[in-house]
């Protein structure tokens, strides 16, 4: 390897992001040191992207940098926090400038728009996986959790379902891929001023990572309710509406890889909050409500009550 | 895979550790809700251990736990922080709940003695790769950095430097290691407490992990100052005395995984500092001083000076 762990942290990370001023020792010592928002939570969140199960092996490097830093941006945006910093645990089979380059050059983009600083980084050579942390802030009383569901609430989607999911289906059939689907795929854009909007507002909250379905049953079984689902309602892209009319719901209700914000509102707060969202250029839905009953029911356009979830999409799971 | 990433995470690491006060949310949610110490900055820290490259592939998973989270600590510890939280991001080649069980109960014992919560994980399925963050508090003024030591300091180091290279290379040679050798690689001991002790008294501290002439530069790098090392006063055990005795300097030098102390001292502090470790059970010993002279300069024990750092072991690096 002929650039060292050292120089590789030196060159591509330690000016890799816009600097903020509650760093107050970036990367190059033991550790960073960091001056938390006084008054308020520290929200975290780590993921990791394996080479061969959540990216192939010739994936653009670029996208992918984008990538690993949003998908863990989603996850400040479902608690409502504001993001400040990120450490990056890069894995590679060998010290590949070029790749580390557009790979940082990706990462370091999508920082600079949530005003993201990279305060910390190791490099380890082996199978190339992506790990990133982020850490924001919120105010813990505001906090978007998972548990605060309440039957009643109306259930809010952000944005449109499935998109990444027909994107990835129609690539590994070899068909062309429309460029907004392929970009839903490869850059997702994590919803954070929504998220910001929400904190407080909203009640239960999770991005969609895994799928619109199995993200639900997570509010669901945190909160102890169950749900009912209007498929009329999902909001979908042209592309995905033409394969649910066809009765193929795997990739609107299962697909995953949608890092959109999936939410519930008290319903006396529903119409306040989408006038504040649609102010804001925010595009949400409502999509269902939670009720009593455990488990998700789906109510097809054709009227039929079901509660037969369609299999997911494997690829992108643990 | 039998057994999900969802159910892995609550089964292994929700009840993990023990549980902390500040810590508001912890496993379950999209990220976990924690609450900072008033008034004193955070410190983190990232690591990964790689399969084959930091640990063989039939390592004992107890003290592979042990030792990824130890690493980590031993970084807040060369920043005079106290720990408080750990994330964990592991990938592995399938679910197996044995090898887990294992993993955990390593990291949990090491993880309870220093009162760390692990309040965030992430499984995926790949090659076997451990990601752990560390995140502590110190207060701001008393943090210890690399690029804080002056010429004229004092230099310490903490317990005995060598251990872990020469078992890894008597293991290496298919040579019986000794079972305080073998601790000294896979159970390192981050020095916490001593690093407390440090905070606001020590100039400029890092851990030796790369080995002690390879952090040494380190600290001379980022103080923009030179060392002057007395070999014989280096801390080294029976076995390590032994080798070094015959002229092979390798293991105490530049061998890693050392995980002590190194630091420098104002040299009008050095014996109170040297008294109050004494006082709380560290063991600490002057090693050198800084000097204006940029360069590690060796004292051999036959009084020869040298510039020549012996090579280290690559195994563990990058």
């Amino acid at each position: 390897m002929p650039v060292s762990e050292f120089d590789l942290i030196r060159q591509y990370f330690a000016h890799a992001t816009a600097s903020r001023d509650d760093v107050l020792i970036g990367i190059g010592d033991d550790c960073a040191l960091l001056q938390p928002a006084a008054g308020e939570a520290l929200a975290v969140s780590i993921d990791t992207l394996v080479e061969g199960r959540h990216f192939a092996v010739d994936a653009d490097p670029a996208a992918l940098g984008h990538k690993a830093l949003a998908v863990n941006l989603s996850d400040l945006a479902a608690m409502g926090a504001s993001p400040a910093w990120a450490t990056l645990a890069l894995t590679l089979p060998a010290a590949d400038t070029l790749w580390i380059e557009a790979f940082m050059r990706g990462f370091s983009t999508l920082a600079g728009v949530h005003r993201v600083q990279l305060v910390g980084g190791d490099t380890t050579r082996g199978p190339r996986t992506i790990t990133v942390q982020v850490h924001g802030f919120v105010a813990a009383a505001e906090a978007l959790r998972r548990d605060a569901g309440r039957p009643g609430d109306r259930l809010l989607v952000s944005g449109s379902l499935g998109d990444a999911a027909l994107a990835l289906r129609l690539e590994a059939q070899g068909r062309p891929v429309d460029t907004a689907l392929r970009e839903r795929l490869d850059r997702p854009q994590p919803r954070i001023a929504l998220g910001r909007l929400l904190a407080g507002r909203a009640r239960a909250a999770i991005d969609v990572s895994d799928g619109l379905t199995a993200d639900l049953r997570h509010i669901c079984e945190a909160s102890g309710v169950g749900a009912l689902l209007d498929l009329a309602r999902l909001p979908l892209s042209t592309p995905v509406a033409a394969v649910a009319a066809k009765g193929d719901w795997a990739a609107a209700l299962a697909g995953g890889d949608d890092y959109e914000l999936l939410f519930s509102v008290d319903p006396a707060k529903v119409g306040e909050l989408c006038s504040a969202c649609i102010a804001a250029g925010h595009a949400v839905t409502e999509i269902g409500r939670l009720v009593d009953t455990p488990g998700i029911r789906l109510i097809y356009p054709d009227g039929r009550l079901s509660e037969d979830i369609p299999d997911g999409f494997d690829h992108f799971r643990s």
